[in-house]
């Protein structure tokens, strides 16, 4: 295997898949794949749970990225392939494998040779591409899961909780995330009749999201094992989490009896400011909420006390004092980003919503905290 | 004690001075000391090690900051105070002390209150300022320091070589830090004719030098047991090191054989390139020199090999191989901050110099690595 590679698509090429590496579990999983046939370049890289698999071809818009070609395909580190190519400066790279242990990367005055394996080593993926496919654009799916990943949990001794939970119904497509305190659901227009629900892990999402910022769309194919997405030369591969999501369609409330709408910026600096007080691993405040009158504040034997006035509010409802942890109001009210934010409230030391009036399709509902 | 105060100055003051708060060796240090008297308010912080006392005049260039003034003293907890007044919004702030153990802050619609203790709970410092006067360019302080401190070991067994020795002789002050591996030297020209040698703290003189980035002249008071800064409305005052510091001067060679001009960015990217495929821990490169030939190497099991030409580079001696820390080489010429670096070479396993061609106020003394 030898070839001459444009730099630069090289190094975008191999940071792109260098994120998915990993060096704890499988050692094996620290390399990059490389195969090059059919005149393209495909790097592998996978943590065991994300596969990333990104191809540049040899000739695109009639720009040669590629060229002194012989096929073949081996295994090398990552982290190295990545220093290497990151900190060289000529416009093109020579990679050439001297034999089964050893590669050569040479570019102008520098010349470097570092450990290979063969590419049977890698592990066995299942990266075909089937299932059902669902269409969305890349914004919306990048919307979909900033609004909602943040409130899977990777600690919870429910393995469950760490996915978002993706279900098809009635060409809805809907994205749930819960950690047992706080759920995220938006809801996406789909023409999918098909029905389906997957648990996806919260983290392989995240890591998508990053991959697709400056593309149009992205294909999803859904199966019963894996989630795969693809766009332009590259797919993403996902398993899933086996298990039943649990029922959170009761959990919303249908009917609420207390509404604060704030402006965003004003409120999340209040509620922040607030939290100074609280006693700093619980960042507690407590909204209390009567007609004219909204202020926000917090008391530990440690820090002291807060009392901070809103000047920006409508408030309906009768009196009303609600204690919650500050990082999930204020996370939840800026994954809305929008000017004003409805709170809607259905009594004390019950779930509450945090929504855009301007946008029905996400619902952030949050668990008070009972203070004494 | 309470008073109004702008708050922009007020949070100037308490972030210049909270930087040095601690709170491990003795929780009464996470408090700054507020003192208003004599129409200023005066903000103390010490992390035992350096103090730092600014004041904020009443009134300064016919600017009114604080006002409403009944004197006092008290202490307050630095993060709190800090946190408060930098997320307040108005333009002043009112502070008072309510009892012995509870301050009042309220501005706008905001109201805090704290946590306090008599000023007398806090430590007794020594802050007179007396000893010898050294008048330095801010500039030039800072220099020093930047070129010298980062030589200075912390983790040393012996506790001295934290320090950053200051020796006055013959109108010049030199600057000398060593960790037993390398070794900065920075002399500056003074006017006193005085004789002192005192060894401080290296990482309060780092401290002294972030805050006076904005400083003309610094004045230092030398005495046995501390060093003064002084510069406008601010005092930091350190306590020194104890002991001997150890006789460097015989360590920095005097004849050398071998010289090494290069450029310094082009060598910089060239021994960080090399040290590529270095052993992780030890980051060791070797450079090769020889007439019209000077290369970059590295190897390890782990990595495999690199060998970087130089392009632009000028060397005067006999074939030479020597092995070094590539950190400590690119920190030594990056606070050279010049375009071309000189390294004079002994001989093999010999320690060598990185120098600044165009100033020998400044010289990096390195041990070179036995490689086998």
């Amino acid at each position: 295997m030898k070839f001459t590679i444009n730099r630069e698509e090289f190094l975008k090429g191999i940071m792109n898949a260098g994120r998915v590496t990993q060096n704890k579990v499988d050692p094996i999983l620290s390399n990059l794949k490389l195969d090059l046939f059919e005149d393209k370049l495909t790097i592998t890289a996978s943590n065991g749970t994300l596969t990333i698999v990104t191809s540049i071809p040899a000739i695109s818009n009639e720009k040669e990225n590629i060229r002194n070609i012989t096929e073949g395909s081996t295994l090398v580190s990552g982290r190295i392939l990545t220093e290497i190519i990151r900190r060289l400066e000529g416009n093109e790279v020579y990679f050439e494998v001297l034999d089964d242990s050893l590669a050569k990367i040479e570019s102008d005055n520098s010349s470097f040779k570092i450990g290979a394996m063969r590419s049977e080593e890698y592990r066995d993926l299942d990266l075909s591409i089937d299932g059902i496919k669902v269409e969305l654009k890349a914004s919306e799916l990048t919307d979909a899961v900033n609004q909602v990943a943040f409130c899977a949990s990777e600690k919870s001794s429910r393995p469950i909780l760490a996915a978002v939970n993706l279900e098809c119904n009635s060409q809805v497509l809907t994205f749930t995330a819960t950690d047992g305190a706080r759920l995220g659901r938006k809801e996406l227009a789909v023409t999918n009749t098909e029905m389906f629900s997957v648990n996806v892990p919260s983290k392989s999402l995240s890591e998508v999201i990053k991959t697709i910022t400056n593309e149009d769309t992205v294909n999803l194919y859904i199966s019963d094992k894996k989630v795969v997405f693809e766009f332009k030369d590259t797919i993403l591969v996902t398993t899933l989490i086996f298990g039943d999501y649990p029922n959170v369609k009761n959990i919303i409330p249908r009917n609420f009896y207390y509404f604060l709408e704030v402006n965003a910026n004003e409120f999340l600096k209040a509620i922040e400011m607030g939290a100074i007080t609280s006693n700093e691993r619980e960042n507690v405040v407590k909204v209390i909420m009567e007609e004219g009158k909204v202020s926000i504040t917090s008391k530990s034997q440690q820090n002291g006390s807060s009392d901070i006035r809103l000047d920006l509010f409508r408030y309906t409802g009768e009196r009303l004092e609600m204690s919650f942890n500050c990082d999930f109001v204020s996370t939840a009210i800026r994954s809305l980003k929008c000017q004003d934010v409805l709170i809607s409230f259905v009594g004390e030391m019950k779930p509450f919503t945090v929504t855009n009036n301007n946008d029905g399709s996400v619902i952030q509902l949050i668990t008070p905290v009972r203070t004494y």
